[in-house]
């Protein structure tokens, strides 16, 4: 048995899994942050909360994982986003709770542990998680393990796709993730919009209350010219970055994770692979790349974290 | 002992390399090109050549290597750009006349190779390296081994860096080598010289008898400010796609090798490196990449063929 535990920016949330990545139990609190100590502690309470529900004593359990949003090395945390934690020792605070070993991954790192062991990325040898949402996260697994170089590798929302573009919080300027994330899909949305009174994104958005990333897909499926343009659009900038990471990688299988890549295939996987196909350097006579859909979905972060034992 | 042998587009050249990476004897022979079975014929015997001027047997060889303009798989040629070949399977081919393993690398691969174990690498645990010439080539060393994905990865020229740029022989628009190899320096440098007939970038190509990458680099140590911003740009367009492998990949370090990567480190390496640990992901709190000078020159392409034994 395993645990992992999901770090998210409000919750907390672990989940018992077994050798197969079947989550058997699971457990959230609230994060309530007061300082890394009062942090070790909750996880180690979390833990021992959800082996009491699973009914597995703790002998039973191999290690503890930890996704985390921000950057880590081995047991220490370098720095996370939303959380004020900088070079924290948790493995180390960690075992003053609970004698098992923590091992600490970052959040979409843990998605694609996830994905290899279990989901879209089984059976390949080199796999990338691409996990499209406010942002773009990405995991890679390189020969069967995870990928981080230093600590902080596989910021592939930190490729620049638009140079002189938008000023993204990392400090560069036309960042991938400003034109292919969730966010990016809802700019270009808007923009469609405001030149297109007479398009069916109003109505979609009206009935949802927002303009959302489902909402160019929702009105494109129903025929409208002006979001199915948007649906297009959106495709090449995410295929901007996909194909760079093909060239660069070539793994077997790139996956797409996070809310956008719920989309139809039709408006979302299937142009994204025409693009790919035709553009990637390999189509020359080397090998294709699968670009597939994440199949985990929520799950991949607590099964990854779980499991990052066995790809580290 | 190990033999490397570089394939260049007209030259072979053979190295037999000693066990600390030292060319020991070296034998060259027209390409003339003429089929496959020809082909792996005039490596043998250049292999056998190489040993005789080097007075070591068959018996002291582990194993042959040889650097392939082009993508291969194990023993077998993928395709090969300049050389018409596809699909050749060389390793085989190469026994019928010489009785020794013969290991297959793309020759920029191989220059990381020779320069992970022999040169700007060494000690690094995840290695690029990036070529400056007619194109951008490189080579991926990851966990110690080389990473070529499917056969074909590494190809680090063809990230796009202008979306909707010129149009690159790989069927994409806007690659970062038609802006960073020593072909975009060269055509940065004809467009300044046709805005500024001042400059004295006039008078050292006239001295030299051509525009060429270096152009740039020897009017700027002069002190001619239209050369100085050729340079500045130079290196704004060959960070865009440094700071990406970083943020994918953030290896220990990255080093240039080809022609471009001789000019003045005052005008090249020094502002590069500030641009990549102001704008890098990593420089956050997460550990910065060096860039470095790749340091076997063309030796590093005989050298990395003949360790291929040692990073597959």
């Amino acid at each position: 048995m395993y645990i992992g535990i999901d770090v998210g920016g409000t919750n907390l949330k672990a989940g018992l899994v077994d050798e197969a990545g079947t989550i058997v139990a699971v457990e959230r609190t609230p994060l309530n942050f007061q300082g890394p100590e009062a942090f070790a502690k909750s996880l180690a309470e979390l833990a021992e909360a959800v082996m009491a529900q699973g009914g597995v004593a703790k002998e039973d359990v191999k290690n503890v994982g930890a996704g985390i949003p921000g950057a880590v090395l081995d047991g220490e945390i370098l720095y996370t986003t939303n959380i004020p934690m900088e070079h924290v020792p948790l493995a180390d605070l960690f075992r003053r709770y609970l004698d098992l070993p923590l091992l600490l991954g970052n959040d979409a790192d843990c998605a694609a542990v996830g994905e290899y062991f279990c989901g879209a990325g089984r059976g390949t040898k080199n796999f990338i998680i691409v996990t499209l949402g406010t942002g773009i996260g990405g995991g890679l697994i390189l020969n069967k393990k995870l990928y981080t170089g230093m600590g902080s590798g596989g910021e592939v929302g930190h490729l620049v796709t638009h140079p002189g573009g938008d000023l993204c919080n990392c400090g560069r300027s036309g960042c991938w993730e400003r034109y292919a994330s969730a966010t990016g899909l809802i700019h270009l949305t808007k923009a469609a919009m405001a030149e297109h009174p007479e398009s069916a994104l109003h109505t979609v958005a009206a009935e949802n209350g927002a303009v959302e990333g489902r909402t160019a897909f929702q009105a494109a499926e129903m025929g409208d010219e002006t979001a199915l343009a948007v649906c297009r659009r959106y495709v090449e900038e995410l295929a901007l970055g996909v194909i760079d990471l093909v060239n660069i990688l070539q793994p077997e299988a790139v996956a797409l994770g996070g809310g956008v890549a719920a989309a139809p295939d039709r408006l979302l996987l299937e142009p994204l692979q025409d693009l790919v196909a035709r553009e990637c350097f390999a189509h020359r006579g080397g090998k294709l790349t699968r670009i597939v859909r994440a199949e985990l979905g929520n799950d991949a972060g607590i099964i990854g974290a779980a499991m990052l034992g066995r790809a580290i």
